[in-house]
């Protein structure tokens, strides 16, 4: 024996046996098959001696394998030889087997070691256990050359967040920041209130707080001390929506809602005698729309407004229970409401109306005929005062009603500018449009709060390391972890563009009377952004862990708060068949009224809506190039709102020509309806992202941009890939290649999420969360 | 003229085009291509006087549209004359129009409106305006028969609800009945609590009087006053999962985790001395295992417990800030904690090892050494006292160890009779599967209450009606609702039997040593239940509106409850890549340890799992026998299942040959992997489902049944058609034809709704949500 040897305490034949025994034994089990082979082989192999076998076979006894100190030695030995070789041998077991027995024998003896037939038996071990050459080099590999730890990514972003922050902002970037900067004031400052009453109240005098501030007059007109700005109003919003969100409901309420109510549908003698307290929170509103019976149907309201002519006064009267205007925000701190009620001029109706009914007196007794009951706890929110209000026969001056669309003369006849009812209905209800635009950015904001706390916290969070003594892996370098968050990422950023754009839109159509198209998309983006903000909010408290679970750390309250955005302002059901109804009737005028009756004059009337001929080239194009191109992602998206609607119309007409009634043929397609609106609202984001892209100077900033709205087309197309497959727009060779590109951006994107969630500027003391801060 | 026409304020001239007017105004909205064209083709009519002209071209001014009263005319003379009208020619605008122009005049004048010409001229204004006659009828049809109201749907279920009762509780039904009936008591009555101090001590209270009934003994022999029946233990936690959460959880981890480790754990010194006052809660205990650093990642928690063989003492220790335990449930009321540590003995670590560390005195006084914290306020569970714990060199006797599979011997050296480290510790964590069945169960349960809260919602709650002055629609008829919860309560159903089927297992492989394959199934369907609770729980609340926002409806409750089930007891994303990796090792023994070395040397074996192949007959076959068919439903789960971990395999395989470490390899198909034990998961809830039917001896809950099954299959198809598409399995036309069974499988199953949450049998009083009570 040589003096190698002798350090060794394996014989040469065993050590040639080691590197199989190695791979065979790396996962500790071995099957009976696999130990009855590798026994029977070894037993033939007749260059190992007597106790070389029994000390192998006695490593192949299933009821005590090799022990952790044999596994060490072995690595030990191998560990030894391997450096001294070629890598194409080191990677072959049998050669390495053979190596390292030659190496602990003399030179005379170490023939056998290289006898071709000794390499084959060897090899033929190795071949009917089934061991995968190239995969067990890499598994040797791996134990001789421990991996070097994994390079970390640099949360260095491309581009500049300052600037991107800019972008996001847009053009009321000033005034949020400033709404930000006013509240790190300490008084703003988050804190865990548990009792109603008094969270209630601190929310009460924060609004109070921002109406000293100025900041609730932007929607109002110069005359009466407004700023009459209104793209303004909606910017304050969304700089409000940074922080607690029971302060921004609160805020809304009184000034959107209420404020609302008296501006846009009051006239002259209401603006005089009330725009001003209402602004600086002297008079304390409510709108008080929803009833129990009736939240998502207006127009079915109970609640009664009956002219009394010889009076000159209305009596506004709550029939039943369920007429109990019900969730009325600013319920229990109101000294007004705007009552919305079936208004009854000389017995007829005439639609729904809002007046203003005093609740309570100055020292906020409540007032004769009215009676308040508090709605409780909630999920969220709970620092907004949400009641239910009956009126039992409440009279109020002629006066209180709000007149601009309808009043009534002096000889006591009903009059209105607008003749058609339903027209009348709608245009009084464009009041919520606003508030449908507020609510979308409210949502989305919530999203980017979520986003920020889940991103930071997962870019100081380790678990798990490659392996033992190495450092553990950032829980943002996990794959499963980026998809979680980087897609949804990218629809925020997606989704600020579309709001923003529509609340530009809503701005410049303010007062034309041309508000359906804006009332559409409100409703659709409002629909569609607050549940992304649900879904997002909800995959960032998972991602958090127990750490997302904790108050403390303000996901669970951004998410009980934000919760009822898919539901107040407008159920984003009945939003979505809204939205689709819209579409149907072409923005035609009435498209709420009856809804579905619209829709079949459209398709009794021409149908000629055509889609362009599907390319079979571009059906089956895999390149990246093409995948990531601009106009393949609007010719599909295009094509999916086009398709849709083609295909509804064409069900609802089969349904009507098999006698099926109007409504049963509507509500059949329901579903199918949801889907067509999804899919425009869907092309519209990626419209308004793409223009935004366009628009953008900094060259770092835009491709960033283009990433993530990259990254937002394709995700939503792999979203949709069964129906994008089932229509032969695509095969499935190009699914899977959009499936590879979608994993590529977010690899490509993960460097820059830090910077992505500092871009939406979200002070620690806004954003309240103690595991990032 | 005749009497008739004097009637009518219109001309005959004017009426022939009344239908044709009626129609083209329908939607009140006119093109100006539409009026140019109609306009030019009046002038054209010979058979129309100078003031017929005039009248009409009247109506076609956009600005100044038909009023109300000329739109209710127009129905009206309409109306009189259709009914003496055959079927055929009432739906054709021309002929309609004609009658009532003949009606109108006498016998001798009304040549003109006979002549074939007239009739015409109007077919060309009607084609040239593209109405198409098939619809155009449908809309005079509507107006002129009102639609009759819709049919309701009954809500008698065809099966008995009791009978389903005892099939969805099972062999256990009588404990939990039992157990609902004892909840049923006022001292259990939901009350909203706020304050957490108030709540936490009325759970503690709750706990002790459930424990004082003896639910707290199921699990621990009979010999200390236990009842030596595992599997009632995880049905008592079913039973107590239909009311308040927080005393579930309290309840889960005094006698669950502190008792399941003690008793798990343990050997007969700690049995002796502590298993009855642990059952008599008159030891609050808890479990201490996470740390604010390591929560998945067990083995590499820091807390040390080093021995001292002078003292045969052991020093519990945490190092730093996140070495701290935190979550941990029941820490404010503890007088002991389970700790779970590294075992330091000689200097050499054993790994994690359980110890039971006093932390309170009789008084409660805090003992020396140890600070707790109070975790504060969470978004559910505020009755349950979660706090952090750190140890400061707090010394225990050496007889705390929980020494079941790990001691210290006499001499001080460690001994264990697993020798296999990585063996022990996951033998160890095996007290922690009867917690993951229990959490599926329990979140299973949470999906229940708010599912049976949403529907019987539902039923009651209209919305819209079909036109004015109907009775509005139930919102359970609408198919948008039914689609939102219809085929999550056949996916709850599906769940309630795959997790009595483990639990039954679970309790077959208790004690035996033989427990991957449960620990698999725990895993996996614990995370997929968990999942579907929370995505079901945030349906229904959106579901109910509003009402489902207060908390006096409970569902707000279950939800802040609930949203951390998918995070503790191993969080789900963790589960889902343990399930992935056992799959892959085959249920190797240590598919935990290092996780993906076990898989590579999986690849580096035989690689002989096929897949059938696929028959290009049963691809495009769309009929319904066969979509219906369980053998389909088998053969596509089996297959994604199948040929996910073959391509998770290759793509593997294939890194690995590239030269890629296999820990990035395995990162790269981390969501590849996730995706493939989903598949596996719901393959094997399918099976269980089917197994359950074949052996429901009722033959109209069997229908039921299958119904459910069929749609929980069809439906989790339809969410993986793209990739059921992407690979061939199925062509376009076949998906279509799924959704399209799907939409009759939710149709059917809509009258059995509140049958099946009956089925739940959840006494009101458990329920607890005032808007169904």
């Amino acid at each position: 024996m040589s003096a190698t040897a002798k350090k060794s305490k394996y014989s040469p034949g065993v050590l040639s046996l080691l590197p199989i025994f190695y791979v065979t034994w790396s996962d500790t089990v071995l099957s009976p098959t696999e130990i009855k082979l590798i026994r029977k082989r070894i037993q033939d192999l007749t260059f190992l001696t007597f106790s070389d076998k029994r000390q192998l076979v006695k490593w192949l006894n299933p009821a005590k394998p090799p022990s952790a100190e044999d596994f060490k030695e072995w690595i030990k030995v191998i560990r030894k030889h391997a450096p001294e070789m070629e890598e194409d041998e080191k990677m072959d077991l049998s050669v390495l087997g053979l190596k390292i027995a030659q190496a602990s024998t003399s030179g005379d003896k170490d023939e056998v070691w290289r006898a071709p037939r000794t390499r084959k038996a060897l090899k033929e071990i190795e071949e009917a256990l089934g061991i995968e050459s190239e995969i067990s080099k890499v598994l040797i590999q791996t134990k001789l050359q421990p991996e070097s730890s994994t390079v970390e990514i640099s949360n260095e972003g491309s581009f500049d967040p300052k600037t991107m922050q800019m972008i996001l902002d847009g053009k009321h970037g000033e005034l949020i920041n400033r709404i930000k900067q006013l509240l790190r004031d300490p008084v703003f400052e988050h804190k865990i209130i548990r009792d109603k009453e008094e969270h209630r109240l601190r929310v009460l005098n924060q609004v109070k707080l921002l109406a000293d501030q100025g900041i609730s007059k932007f929607a109002f007109p110069e005359k009466y001390g407004g700023k009459g700005d209104v793209a303004k109003s909606i910017a304050a919003f969304e700089g409000l929506s940074f922080h607690d969100f029971s302060m921004l409901i609160k805020f809304g309420v009184q000034f959107g809602l209420f404020g609302g109510a008296l501006y846009g549908l009051g006239t002259e003698r209401h603006f005089e005698k009330y725009l001003e307290d209402m602004m600086k929170l002297n008079l304390p509103g409510c709108f008080a729309m929803t009833e129990t019976g009736h939240g998502s149907n207006v127009r079915g309201l109970t609640t009664t407004a009956t002219y009394n002519h010889d009076k000159k006064t209305i009596v506004i009267h709550s029939p039943d229970h369920d007429s109990g205007k019900e969730y009325i925000g600013n319920a229990m701190h109101s000294r007004m409401a705007a009552v919305f009620a079936q208004l009854m001029v000389n017995g007829e109706n005439q639609g729904v109306h809002a007046l203003l009914v005093p609740l309570r007196d100055r020292h906020h007794n409540l007032l004769q005929g009215i009676k308040v009951e508090d709605c409780g706890y909630k999920l969220g929110l709970n620092g907004v005062d949400n009641g239910r209000i009956w009126f039992d026969n409440v009279e109020i001056p002629k006066e209180n009603l709000l007149n601009k669309y309808g009043d009534i003369d002096e000889d006591g006849h009903y009059i209105s500018s607008i003749e058609n009812p339903s027209k009348r209905f709608f245009t009084m209800l464009g009041a919520l449009v606003a508030g449908r635009v507020s609510v979308g950015i409210g949502g989305n904001t919530g999203a980017k709060s979520a986003l920020a706390i889940a991103i930071k916290y997962a870019i100081k969070r380790r678990q798990f390391a490659p392996k033992d003594g190495e450092q553990e892996t950032l829980i943002m370098d996990y794959p499963s972890h980026q998809r979680r968050l980087i897609p949804k990422l990218a629809k925020t950023y997606a989704l600020n563009f579309a709001l923003h754009d529509l609340q530009d839109f809503y701005t410049k159509q303010y007062g034309t009377g041309e508000m359906r198209e804006v009332e559409t998309l409100a409703a659709g983006l409002k629909a569609y952004a607050t549940w992304h903000a649900t879904e997002t909010i909800q995959e960032c408290r998972e991602a958090c862990g127990g750490k997302g679970y904790l108050m403390e750390n303000r996901i669970a309250d951004i998410k009980g708060d934000t919760d009822i955005f898919t539901t107040f302002e407008g159920d984003n059901t009945v939003l979505m068949q809204l939205v689709a109804k819209a579409l149907m009737s072409e923005f035609r005028d009435n498209f709420n009224d009856g809804g579905y009756m619209a829709i079949i004059r459209f398709l009794a009337g021409r149908f000629t809506t055509s889609i362009t001929e599907l390319n079979p080239i571009t059906i089956r194009n895999t390149n990246a190039e093409h995948l990531l191109d601009e106009d393949f992602h609007r010719s599909a998206f295009d094509y999916r709102a086009q398709k849709l609607t083609i295909t509804v119309g064409q069900r609802m007409r089969n349904y009507l020509k098999r006698r099926i009634t109007p409504y049963q043929a509507y509500l059949r397609c329901q579903n199918h309806m949801q889907t067509m609106a999804e899919a425009y609202i869907e092309k519209i984001i990626l419209e308004k992202f793409y223009q935004k892209i366009a628009e953008t100077e900094d060259a770092a900033c835009a491709t960033t941009l283009t990433k993530l709205c990259q990254l937002y087309a394709l995700d939503t197309m792999q979203k949709h890939k069964g129906w994008y497959l089932e229509n032969d727009y695509v095969t499935g060779n190009k699914t899977k290649a959009i499936r590879r590109v979608v994993n590529k951006l977010v690899q490509e994107l993960r460097p820059e999420v830090l910077s992505l969630v500092e871009a939406f500027n979200i002070p620690d003391e806004l954003l309240g969360a103690r595991i990032v801060t």
